[in-house]
Order: structure tokens, then sequence, then C-alpha cells
């Protein structure tokens, strides 16, 4: 028997077939959403709007599992799409697409053909930065409660900030679609031909902080916070989910009109959905004490936890949701708003680099030997998510001299990434939740060893990395696997499936020692500069 | 009749001539040192050590001399070399030399030969470190009142700094010297002929802060003071200098020998030295309520005031000297360690621009529209002079995004060298010297037009370049002209010589405001990383 994990990540998705009895990755493929630049529609006159076509994301999606299939056959002369037991879905969120009750995407429509308003609103679209003030403003006098699993602050880029910016940026739209919903609980929907919202099950994870859920304090926020917003998002409540589920949860199941087309078994179970990043934890190895940095042009650090009763509010922690993770557990995730874009900045951007030459810069810092004079940066060039929940905060390099190279500010970047998932682990251990194992995945740690030996050496632990490469695919296959019946659990399934590169990294205690130093000042810099005597300077 | 003016700066010796009935500049030519890389003297292994030969000064100074003669014969049909009626010389300083009593500079020596601790003490030679923080420390317990003219901190550069660290690291030649002699005084006694050290007349400029000299308190510093540095200081003390000379006094006439080489008139009177910024302070124009910029690879805002008795202790500038601009005056001297260097770190060692690109570089800076979120840096890329003396200091950026280009980065020192200037002006102002008219001169402000902008906008007054070129060898040209008997006064002479060019920088009101707010908050960053909660990162 097979699974099939699907990955709509932010410019293509990918599709993994991984093989149930001998525990392996059978085939993977991957199709570029054909929309906008690079699968991203854009708006000049607005750097932060960014939009995708709901049909894109199927066209891709289509192509993708086809492409997977045809790998797979060719790879396992045992493989056929009737014995995929199950298909799992993760993807990025916040991404919301406007729908009529009957599931059509409003972007389908006559009316607003061309209209990036009534297309899918992207997870990085924070045209509703005004709206995210508003909203975590009138928590905090209302609600605190609702603030306790997002740090404290409620972000441009989730569910209720984007449908009330739509509210007012584009009431022709938002009159007219009867739900939003999340692009991980579309694709399921779509793979089970469900034609009516009200039957579509919600996915735990993306509800969670992002959409202010919680069964803690009935769901979805009450009609009356939403009310003061404005009433028409009391109404909009009213139409939206009363209940969430878990990835070991059957969303649907795989329609005979598709089921035809992948050559699969009509009634194939669809899992509820994960979010993208959650879904890479739970292919990683993510649990209890194990943390998985995802490290890519931004980063997440996300854990699971069990608790008796609500979880703890945990200060400066951005994300808290029930099962996002893995079933029964709450999914913790820490996030640096930019890690991967930092490095780039400074390499093309301002050092004028070509990529070809990327391996000289990186060979060059690798040289440097960590000193108590090193450069301090703070690598908030697109604001900090943990500790201090800000996105207005801004970059900060400090202890340059006459004799500092483009390579010393380099390694600097790099260390403020070592020095942010610190200071998240910190925050975590004096929570309770002490780090024992830490696994990197994403793209940057391939590439750079010397991103790793510094993590290494700062967090004081060894650190691991996956051996497979569709590892956020690979968490919606397991849940494939769980729904088909070929685990019991997401974790059992994990035992099976999460393995890890021979190369590992260690630190050295000598290095050690001189990044504690640095670390504390780099602490000391953040605090002055997001909260302490310097935050008026870039506010 | 005519005045002979020598400028020894850094690298090369410049000789200007000046008509003294026509009030105008009649040749100028310059020489380099030949010694060292570039006229400097360095050693591998220590990057601190910058040293000069004193036979090369002397050389480079004849070849100068001659050639402007040649450009002045050619030039004006009247001119002939007896027709000069005086000599000034200024001198970059603290620059030392060893000499013996006989005034022979102790690399003449043979068993001195290619020693670098035997020849010339550069002014930016800072291997006397660790000695200039013993000595701060002894004159706050002590002495305070030392201090008094120096911002609080004695430096690096500075004569007792140096001459402490020589009897430590270069005992032979310490023990061997019978006295070591500031550049600027070494070279009028060299035209004099003068055969005996007790014979020399030291210019007051050189003393002041620098040799922590002054009539207030008895001239250099106390013996008991000395002889808890070392002993040996104490019995130095007694072979140097107890009273000093304005640069209109005649500190020797020149040479027979001297004379006949360069066709002059023997017993030409040659004025008391000066220091080279100094200098071109006086050559710009300086004078009470008149601040002149020096702008180059660092840059000093000096000016001049009279006091009845002793000058109040101007917190936060580091040079308060008699006599060092106009005889009868107070020099006061604000600086900024790293200015032009910074500009070209940014641009050649961390942007990679071509010296050639620079036009470009500063073209996009130019059309850069200051802005409350404009990045704003401290330029202590060579530590701090002003306001808080402080060598250690490192330099800072702060408000970068993904979004920020180099020419951001590169205008953010352009602003930072006007907020520097700014905060010195603010400083004069507060303690109660107003500066109704700033002056520009050095390198910098003729190339780039645009920090002259910046500057006339963030300082909020009409900027004055002079018409000349040699602004420095002017100044002592100047004092050669008083002493030659020309005019009574180099205020007269002033008079005479200094004017401006017709292109002026006016500020722009709308720029100014937005600058008024990010001088505030380069003032608040400057307050927390030199001494308040964020001193501890950089030291």
């Amino acid at each position: 028997m097979y699974s099939l994990g699907l990955d709509f990540g932010s410019t293509a998705v990918r599709a993994l077939i991984i093989d149930l009895d001998r525990g392996i990755q059978t085939a993977a493929a991957g199709t570029d959403y054909p929309c906008g630049t690079r699968g991203v529609c854009l708006r000049e006159e607005d750097p932060c709007l960014a939009r995708q076509e709901p049909d894109a994301y199927i066209a891709a999606m289509t192509e993708s599992i086809l492409a997977a299939e045809a790998l797979a056959r060719a790879a396992d002369p045992g493989f056929s799409p009737e014995l995929v037991a199950g298909i799992g879905a993760d993807a990025t969120a916040t991404t919301l697409i406007p729908v009529s009750r009957d599931m059509t995407p409003l972007s389908r429509k006559k009316e607003f053909a061309g209209n990036l308003d009534a297309a899918s609103w992207m997870w990085k679209d924070h045209t509703s930065f005004a709206e995210s003030r508003e909203i975590t403003e009138l928590a905090r006098q209302l609600h605190p409660e609702y603030l306790t699993r997002c740090g404290g602050t409620y972000s441009s880029e989730w569910f209720w900030s984007k449908v009330l910016h739509a509210l007012r940026a584009a009431p022709r739209v938002f009159e007219a679609a009867y739900a939003w919903i999340e692009l991980c609980d579309f694709i399921p929907a779509v793979l089970a031909g469900i034609g009516d919202y009200d039957l579509v099950r919600c996915s735990s994870g993306a509800a969670g902080h992002k959409a202010m859920y919680s069964p803690d304090w009935g769901g979805l926020p009450d009609e009356d916070f939403l009310r003061r917003l404005d009433p028409k998002l009391a109404a909009l409540r009213r139409r939206l989910y009363q209940k969430t589920f878990a990835s070991d949860a059957i969303a649907g199941r795989l329609s005979p009109a598709w089921a035809e087309k992948f050559g699969m078994k009509p009634g194939t179970p669809v899992a509820a959905g994960l979010i993208d990043a959650h879904s890479g934890a739970a292919g990683s190895g993510a649990g209890p004490g194990k943390l998985v940095c995802i490290i890519g042009t931004s980063a997440c650090d996300i854990t699971a936890a069990k608790f008796n009763g609500p979880p703890p509010e945990i200060k400066g922690i951005s994300g808290i949701a029930a099962d996002s993770v893995l079933p029964g557990y709450y999914g913790i995730e820490g996030g640096h708003a930019a890690v991967g874009d930092s490095f780039f900045w400074q390499a093309t951007t301002i050092c004028g680099i070509d990529v070809r030459d990327y391996g000289k810069l990186e060979a060059e810092a690798a040289k440097i030997v960590p000193s108590p004079h090193s450069v301090i940066a703070l690598d908030w060039l697109n604001g900090n998510r943990n500790p201090y929940a800000d996105e207005s905060l801004r970059g900060v390099m400090v202890g340059m001299t006459l004799r500092t190279t483009p390579a010393e500010l380099y390694r600097a970047w790099l260390e403020a990434t070592a020095f942010g998932i610190r200071q998240v682990t910190d925050i975590l251990r004096d929570a309770g939740f002490g780090v024992d194992e830490i696994i990197c995945c994403g793209g940057i740690p391939e590439k750079s060893p010397l991103l790793m030996q510094i993590c290494a050496d700062v967090l004081g632990k060894k650190l691991l990395l996956p051996a497979g490469h569709e590892i956020c695919a690979l968490g919606a296959a397991l849940a494939g696997a769980v729904v088909g019946g070929a685990f019991p659990s997401v974790e059992e399934a994990q035992k099976n499936f999460c393995r890890y590169r021979e190369q590992t990294y260690t630190p050295s205690p000598a290095r050690r020692e001189i990044y504690d130093l640095l670390y504390e000042k780099y602490v000391s810099l953040g605090q002055a500069f997001a909260a302490g005597p310097l935050a008026g300077i870039m506010h």
C-alpha cells in the first residue's frame, strides 16, 4: 500500500508517494502554479499585496500527481495508483479563498474575472496591516485570552485581519462570498467533490491562533467581539465552522471524477489539512522534546506538547494551535521573518556578489573565528515574529570597524539566525518545554553547512537533518497513511518514516563559550530596540 | 613681498607662495615623503604602528620649495625668492621625533639605522593605547584639571602616551633621546639651523591639550604626576620646554645654508609652528563665531574664542589649546575619527563598487528623500572623538529592511557625518559659543556636493567653501606674513586672503524638519551605546 502527500508551497505544489510497507519514499514531482510571476500575482502600486489563482492550485496539483504516479511506476514495478490507501494535504496558511456556498471560488465567476481581490489571498499578503492592529487593540481590551496563543499580537497575515480588510477594501467581493476558506481546507474538499461549504471539515491547525479559534472560549471569537469590528463579521461567523479536525480525521473521500483522473480507487480517504510548516515538522519527527527548525527565506521553530486542559500562555511565542503538528498535541511555533532573505540581501543587494560566487563568501565567512568583538546583528529586516511579534521592527548591525569585511557582515546574519532560534528554545525551556533534540530542515540547512555549524555552536546541541527531501509533503503523506488505516497514529507513522542523515553537526565547546557572551549581547540589544530605551528609534 | 607656507601632511609636504601686496596665491607645489609605503612606514605584525623618516620630511620640503619657486617665477615675473618676507610651517600632530641635544634625529645615528622606534612617530600611531588609558586614569585621580581641555580622555595619539610607550617598548631609543620634538617645532628649528634643543621655540597649539601644557597649572604636567607614571618621564620633563609660542612669534631666522639653497635672504624670519588642521582653520578664516570643518578621511571642526582667564571645560569637546588657530585666542577643536574613510569602506570594501563608479553611487544617494524611517548610522568605525572621546567604540547601523539599497547605506554615513558636526555645534552653542558661519574645506567638500547639501540641511545653515586650494599651507603662509612684518596680526592677514567660492549650500526647510527628527534619534542612539544601557555591548 502507498500514501500520497500534497504540499502546497508559496510558488509550487509537490506530490510525494510513499511506500507504506517498506517505509520509503517512492517518487515525488513538483509543478509551479501557472499564475502571476513565479506563481504569485502582484499589484505594482501595492507592495503588500500577494494573491494567487485558485484554479492554478488545481491545475498544478493535477499535473504533479500524474507526474509522481508516472515516476512511481518507473521506480517501483509494484506501484499502482489503486494501491494508494490515503491522501494528505498541507498548504501555506493563512491563505484564504473567497467561495460561494457551493464551494465555487469567486474568481471563477464572470463578474470577478481578473479581480485579484476575488482570488486567493496569500499568507504573505500584508495589505491588512491596519486591521491587525485594530483587532489586537480590541482583543487587549475585551478578550485578552484571544491573544494568549499568538504572542500577544494578532498578525496581518491571519484570518480576521484579511477578511476585515476585504470587507473594507473589496466590499463587492466580501458581499458575494459565503465564506473564506483556508487553502489547506479547500484542497481536501475539492478532492472529495464537496459542493456545500457547510459540509467542509476545517483544519484545527489552520483555525488555531490564526483564526483565534479555541474550544476553550467557544470556538471562533464571539459575535459581540466581531460586531464591534464590523457587524458583517459577526454575520460571517454564523456561516463558518463550529468544529475543527486534526489530520488523523477524514475530511472526505476521493470523488469518482478525481479517482478516474488519477487511476485511484473512488472513496480513498482524504485527511483533514495541515499548515505546510507544521506538516514539515511532523515529517521531520517533531514531538515532545523535539524541535524542528524549518529554515528557508524565513524560518519556523516547531515542537509539540501535551497539556492537561488549556495550554498556558507562553510569552514571546507566536503560535500555539491544537493538533497542528500531531493530533492530540498542541503545536508550538516560533518564527523568524527574514533568514535566507537576510543572507541573500547582504550578499547580493548590498555586497553585489554574484550568486555563483556565494560559495566563496561562505568559505570566507567560515574562516572567521568568533570573538567578543564580533559584529552583532538583529535580523529584523522583515520585522520580528519572536519574541516581540512586531512587524514594524527593522534590522540593526553593531560593532563594525574600518577593517570589517563583507564576510563578517554576512556571518553576522547567520549568527543572528542561530541566536534567534536559541532565544526561542530559551523561552520554551523557561515555560517548561525543554528541547532535547533539534532537527533542521528546509532549503538552507542543505546549502549552508556553515549555518548548521553556527547553530550547533550557539545552541550547544547536536543538530540532525532529515534523510529525505520532500519533508512537508511527507508530513501530509503520513496523515494520508493514518486515514488510510496503515498506522494507528501519526506518531506511529513517524517511527517508520522519519530518518536522519549520518552527517550531524556537533557544538565546539570553545566557540560555544564565545557565543554565550555574544548571545547575551544579542538579547540585550533586542530588548533595548523592541521595548526598551531605544524602541522610539525604530517606531 | 611674498610669504612661504609649508604644510606637512600625512603623506606629503606642500609649499605655497603668496603675494602679500596683491592678496593672491602665486604658486604651490607638493612632494610625497620618500619613505615607507606612500610616505608611511608600517610594521606588518602591528597594525597600530605608523612611522616616518625625519630626513624624508627635509628632502620632500627642499624639493617642494624649489618647485614652488620655479612655478612662481613662471607665473609672476616680479617674483624672486629674495622677496620672501617670512616663512610659516604647519604639520600633523602629535608627530614626534626623538632627537639628541644637538637636534640630530636619532634615526640618523648608526646604532639606530633602520630602527622604526627611532624614526618619527606619526599622529596616527596607536601603539600607545594602553598608556593613554593609564594616563587618563591617573589624571582623573590626581589632576582632573589636566583633562578639562581634552574632553575628559587623554588620547593614544598624544605626547605623553607616545613617550611613555617608547620608554617601555623601546628603552634604548628612549635613553638615547634628549627630547622628543613635534614635527611642527622641528621644521622651523631645521630652517633656522638651531643646533641646541634648549633654544627651540615650541608651538603653543601643539603643546596645548596634546602635551597637557597650560600656564594655568604651571606648564607641562607636574613632576610628581609624571614620576608616578615613570621616574624617567619626570626627568624628561626637566629637559623639555617651559614656555610656548604662538604663530605670530619668530621661532628663528633662516640659516645661511638654507638661504643659499632657496635663494632667499639669510635671516628671513620663520614663524613658530602650527598644527596642520588648525593652520587650515586659520587659512579658511576661522575666528569667533566662525566654525571651520576640515573634512577628509577624518574631520575636525575648529573655531576660536577669547576668554577672560582660563577657558571653561567644555564637556564633549576633545581639544582646547591656546593660540592654536589665532594668537591670543583659544582654538577649540571637535573631531570625527572616520569620515571619508567610512564612505570609502561602505562603497568599496562592502559594496565592492569600483572607485570609477563612485559618481553613480553618489547620484543614487542624492535621489533618496530622507524620511523618519531612514537608516541611521553611528560612524564610529574608527572610534569616537566627540563627544565621547572613546577609541573603543564601533560602528552601528539601524533601520534596514530587505528593500534597503547600497545607496541608502552610503547616504546614512554621509548623514552621520552631518549629525556629528551638528552635535559639536550644539555642544559649542550650549557652552556659549554660537556658530554664525560654517566654512567647509578639505578633500571631501569639493568631491561630494551631496555631503555639503546634507550638512547644510542638517545644520540649518548656509555653508561656505574657501576659494583656494592649499588652505592648510595658506594658514602657515599667513603666519609667515605676520612674522615677516606685512600684517600686524593673523586676523588682519585673513582679511586679505580668506575668500569664498560663489557656490554656497543653503538648507531646505522641508528636509531640515525631517533631519531634526533623525538627529534626535542619532543623539539618543549614541548616548545609549557610548554611556547608556548598551555601553556593555561594544566594550
